[in-house]
């Protein structure tokens, strides 16, 4: 150790409240140092509330994110030792015609699109030709005729248009539905071709009722109210066209519009950044559910055949902790990486594709802000319209979240060929927590907000993912697997 | 739901931020809502670089508590159902014998500080003479004469003074180890015993130094530094009475001084409140040991003998939670409630029994600030006088820890009956750990603040307790327990 002449270490090795008010050795060479008062003033324990401030505890946040890392790690090495190495490469488990039907389905989702397109075009030549009419019209001198021609023209036509996109866009729904639940039987496929066929029924919803709004501004100007100064460079009819449509049905969004905020360039350090990530976490994933997640729903199938609450309970709560890890990455790995990506190379503007959802001390602020794209959909297609038309804002939540629930069901009932409504239920389980956390929040100010959030997380991470996933994964094994077997032999040999 | 007359909801129901910019209902009953400019400007997703701020993670903070809850109530299920109730209030394991040698040593210990007050009324007594006599040689006009009166009479004194304190003090060490080791089987009894003897022998320690010192500026007061300030209301020989000494030996501080600050009264409430607290958490640390460190213990056992080196690294993960639950919890129970009750009782006006450890960056800080009687003791009687003999700083702090990794071994290794020097090795190795955490400090700023913190943790979680624990525990079972019959059980099956 460096030390000045004096004998005190040189700056820094010792800290300087070590020699507060200590004889200094060397210079004075006094030898009463025994006597020092060490207890000169009266104070108090820093934790006691006397104490004029608390301490930090920044300590403690270090040492909590040091236990969940060691406690994990120490789960990982007794799960080696229990089963060894489950990742596999080669392991596949799924069938040609999974594949087969998967990619024609991909292939053609994207068709109804087309044909939303298609009927936009008839719309939008009736559109001209009622514009061209009004025009007459507008030279018409009596006035009672003049609406009567209008209104004849337009009542049935629209009227036609609105139920081809609604047949339209029912047929890629059903289509896609019937597909997944009869003809993919691998799950992971079937999740994926039902979310792009969900993902283009809410891009053809917002096209038609956007362009219904957007033809209705240019009918009568002076019943709608102004449209947004953002749309004056593509004014309606001119938006019909191959290449806007194209450009929504990439854009990461849900909503149409015919003009977006766009950025100037790509910058591909950037997309490739973002892929990069997607890959990993990718990884990242696959490995958590192959090694820790698959293990853990398999032998926890007896103790829900058994009902045994307390074991299912336990099972429960050491799935949380994975399946909210994996949640967390997929979250990422899609609402970040992916979208971002997507955004960089159409240019699109508009990143906000979440807000700081894990802050949240109302499950009402979790599910309008953990998912922009959709909450925007609901918000602009289904929640403003319902308002407008003076239903109740409570009905009109109420009705969004049934639609979520729906659409929920979809997504996780379909592919895994078990429509037990639980993801159903799980929605419409919403409202009434929203109601707690909401009076929770009025209630008590900070405490309110903290008690919130950890409602919020609580129902999260317990109830919502893996309550819901071993409930799937259960009625799977019930239906093809491991328990129905079980259940037959207990009926054999009992 | 309470609405207000326009259809919208009373205040708070809906957060304003949903609403924003959305047509109202009831207001202009517009119909074109479907055109709502979802997109208008370009903006960022908050975990970009590109964010203007970093969103806040406090969410985050309250899901490191919540999983780290929950995992450990998962853990307590698992435990449970593994081993049921373990906790027993009529188990004892102690032997009669324990107890009356227990108690016979801790009545006799405090002895040696009777012994220490005898010794210095002996003392007081030789430097009043002594005055007397330098008064008298204050008369005698001839300087050579006068010195060499002076000198004589002192030094064959006062080395015999020091001798007898010498003796006194390490008679008590002596005797308590002797007793605790050969006589008291129960490992917590023996600890409490070798606990009060340590204690009691710092306290002799001191009341000599001080004692010493203060004699030595009574003498001499122009080669003396001037005692301080405090010290003036009560000055030497008048000190050594018995109800100072009684003050000090039942005073929640190991270092001596004739005067301390005081407070003005006892707050009954507030000392209660203390008990209230030691009395729980002392239970709640009797449960965590009796039904989670104890299975933990006897079953790594077998990992230990057979060195199985991935199994022990996973049983001291495993029990590194809970010995930090442990350790955490005694902790407050010692330094926060049981001293400050005493220290309320006794109107000992300084609290600071500890600092804030849990933000240390260097491990140095973290031993000269959670237990801050010891370390005024060591600052005080060790490390100054070494520094004003002119010893260098590092070599003075060597002494210091080996000091304090013989007294560790002495509260560890003598009531398991086991001198294997893990508790002595364990302080040795602070020193390099103390080269490394201060170098880090340096090196990097905020980032080597938080690297420093992270080192504390790991070394104090992972090797300092459960490591040590996990070691004394093989150690006594090699001896008296399972594992020697297990040993025996290999050398005849094999």
């Amino acid at each position: 150790m460096e030390r000045q002449e004096d004998g005190r270490p040189a700056d820094g090795t010792i800290p300087p409240s070590f020699w507060k008010g200590l004889p200094r050795g060397g210079e004075q060479k006094q030898k009463n140092s025994h006597v020092f008062p060490t207890h000169s003033i009266s104070r108090p324990s820093c934790l006691s509330r006397d104490a004029e401030k608390t301490p930090s505890f920044v300590g403690f946040r270090n040492l909590m994110i040091i236990v969940l890392v060691v406690s994990n790690l120490r789960l990982m090495i007794e799960n080696f030792r229990k089963y060894g190495v489950l990742i596999c490469l080669r392991c596949h488990d799924y069938r040609r015609q999974d594949v087969i039907y998967g990619s024609v389905l991909y292939l053609l989702v994207p068709c109804h699109l087309l044909i939303a397109y298609i009927i936009e075009l008839a719309a939008a030549k009736q559109a001209k030709d009622a514009v061209a009419r009004i025009k007459k019209a507008g030279e018409e001198p009596r006035p009672r005729l003049r609406e009567n021609k209008l209104r004849l023209t337009s009542r049935s036509t629209w009227r036609a248009i609105a139920l081809a996109h609604g047949v339209n866009a029912t047929l890629n729904l059903i289509i896609a539905t019937k597909v997944v639940y009869y003809d993919i039987h691998h799950p992971g496929i079937g999740t994926l071709c039902e979310l792009h066929a969900v993902i283009v029924w809410l891009k053809v919803c917002s096209y038609a009722f956007t362009n219904r709004d957007l033809r209705r501004a240019l009918l009568s100007p002076t019943i709608s109210a102004p449209l947004p100064e953002i749309y004056s460079s593509c004014p309606y009819p001119r938006n019909i066209n191959w290449k806007n449509l194209c450009y929504f049905w990439w854009a990461p969004t849900l909503v149409y519009q015919p003009v977006y905020p766009r950025t100037s360039s790509i910058r591909w350090p950037f997309v490739f950044k973002r892929l990069g990530e997607v890959v990993s976490l990718s990884i990242v994933i696959w490995i958590a559910s192959a090694q820790y997640a698959a293990p853990l729903l398999q032998n926890s199938l007896d103790k829900i055949f058994d009902l045994d609450l307390v074991s299912i309970a336990e099972r429960v709560m050491k799935l949380s902790t994975i399946s909210l890890f994996c949640w967390l990455c997929g979250f990422f790995a899609v609402f970040q990486s992916s979208l971002n990506a997507l955004a960089e190379v159409m240019r699109f503007g508009d990143r906000e594709f979440y807000a700081d959802w894990w802050n949240v001390s109302s499950i009402r602020t979790y599910w309008t802000s953990w998912n922009k794209p959709v909450t925007n959909f609901m918000k602009r297609h289904i929640y403003a319209p319902l308002i407008a038309r003076g239903w109740s804002p409570t009905i009109a939540q109420i009705v969004v979240f049934v639609l979520s629930g729906f659409l929920h069901e979809l997504l996780v009932g379909v592919p895994t060929h078990n429509v037990i409504g639980v993801a159903f239920a799980g929605m419409m389980l919403q409202i009434p927590l929203i109601g707690i956390t909401d009076r929770l929040q009025k209630m008590r100010g900070v405490n309110g907000k903290v008690a919130g959030n950890v409602i919020f997380w609580i129902s999260f991470c317990l109830v919502g993912q893996p309550l819901a996933a071993l409930l799937y994964f259960f009625a799977w094994h019930a239906k093809y697997g491991s328990v129905s077997k079980q259940a037959q032999h207990f009926r054999l040999f009992r």
